[in-house]
């Protein structure tokens, strides 16, 4: 195997990147602006020329490098075809072809939330999986599923979307993708910020959420920790219905490690036993032990995954 | 490659077994019995001697095998272990290790409803398809997946064990695995027989199911086609809760072809209709269109997955 290789996480804002050893060392990571100016036809030759820049920098022979990986906030089919992605303005683009023609290099390219899943199932909370579901709850819910080490990209690219899993049949507001009781819809910050407005409308119950102007899904967890009893029965609630809806992913894939990720992750063991509660009520027998665990690489998740797409 | 693999798959009752061309044509297909007495520790004896017999019947040059793949009605990890098969009163056994120990071939070893989802992905339903969700309705509910061509076992031999995920959250009987309201106490021949009999008890309104002294799934599927409103709103109940568990199971793994079996499938396309009418209300938007078709090898898709196994 070669010495390097390369790993690039595209957001909204910035681009992420980070060279690696083979073996999965991080030598070093630096963020580039993401231009979506144009739309955002500059991204990937401003990729492009910042791994060149680095290749010059670090005087690195060429041919000691496996590749690049990268990570797209949308839906990327299994050639690196991304259909569209809509927070960095493109439409149709084969990413993976053109970041090879423009660098020389081999290159691959995933869906984000597809990619991080790989990056903790590689060195993360996951390390030496082959087998992973991890669920991401941030402004939506994301996830990403590993299969003998390799990420289910899906034929539609939409693998591991598993934010717009129906879990409540009866629900009246529209979820971002059309449909009605998506998991997105409860268990994502607004998620938990609606059901708190929600349980706080229908109760007179005393709570610390009631002195908040705008509430926000670190509250409602801040007061489920405290054991404020509004904050505990939302988080109950997404629990349970959180802690069912891994269960069935779990009959599908049953990994060795459910890892959970995002900004509302930062909750800690705390949102974490109160999903495993659910889980390990609605889990097939045999998997109700199966490990849930917090993601530990954050923000580089998403160039871990990427580097570990090109090994 | 090589010209000739056999493909096993054993049943309570009987063991059937193909003889196939790598290009999977099946060339000869047999059945032996399956003897449970002293724990069944004939079962593996009986299939290596058939295969054996076969091959000297044939006078196929063992070279020119490639090997032999083996469903069994148990969990099968990885590496063709089960941990137990109730039905064969097996406790752990290390399957396709004593299988190629005995027929000095190279073995691989499934669990049943994984191989028949493999083998409906090979030459069946969903022929040529990397990705397949396969849902078998019968007297439970079993299922497989294919990811990339292969059977994703899990890591507790749990994968595609779809029957398990949980539909109703308020269900007071309990299912078959110890938990309630999984998605097999309703969708599976004798789960159809009980929301019937709930939604007869529950109503009195005219049906000729009232005419009938034990219903059977089947009775309740000719009344559902002929048009009987009890039998209507059963399988609608059903349709609805089976649509939304294949809609989630599709934010997983997105797959090419959802393939529906079982003597349930039996009903035909008015079935099919039913859950497709469901899924494509809760699907996430891009895989709305994910053709749902009924399983077409039957009885024989056990023999096609386990002979694709070794390939």
């Amino acid at each position: 195997m070669k010495s390097y290789c390369f790993g690039i996480d595209v957001g909204g804002t910035s681009v992420k990147c980070g060279l690696f050893n083979t073996d999965g060392t991080l030598l070093e990571k630096w963020e580039i602006p993401t231009r979506t100016e144009n739309k955002g036809e500059n991204i990937l030759p401003d990729v492009a020329e910042t791994i060149k820049a680095k290749i010059a920098e670090k005087n690195i022979d060429k041919d000691d490098i496996e590749g690049v990986g990268i990570g797209i906030p949308g839906p990327i089919n299994s050639k690196g075809e991304a259909a569209c992605a809509v927070n960095l303005y493109w439409g149709f683009t084969p990413v993976a072809q053109i970041l090879s023609d423009l660098t020389g290099l081999k290159a691959q390219a995933g869906n984000d939330a597809n990619v991080a899943a790989l990056g903790e199932a590689w060195k993360g909370a996951a390390a030496g999986s082959q087998n992973v579901i991890m669920v991401t709850l941030g402004t939506g819910v994301g996830g990403g599923i590993i299969i003998d080490g390799k990420i289910v990209a899906g034929s539609h690219g939409a693998g591991g979307e598993i934010g717009h899993a129906l879990v409540v049949r009866d629900e009246a507001e529209k979820c971002n993708c059309g449909n009605h009781g998506c998991l997105e819809q409860y268990a994502s910050a607004t998620g938990i910020v609606r059901v708190a407005g929600r349980m706080l409308a229908a109760s007179d119950d005393d709570s610390t959420l009631r002195e908040l102007q705008n509430i926000t899904a670190k509250d409602v967890l801040d007061a489920f920790k405290a054991g404020d009893a509004v904050a505990v029965r939302v988080m109950e609630y997404v629990g349970d219905l959180l802690g069912g809806a891994i269960a069935g992913f779990a009959t599908v894939a049953d990994p060795e490690a459910i890892v959970i990720g995002g900004g509302v992750s930062k909750a800690g063991q705390p949102l974490i036993d109160c999903i495993e509660k659910y889980y390990q009520r609605y889990a097939f027998p045999s998997c109700k032990e199966t490990p849930i665990v917090l993601a530990t690489l954050g923000n580089d998740a998403g160039i871990y995954g990427a580097a570990k797409m090109v090994l």
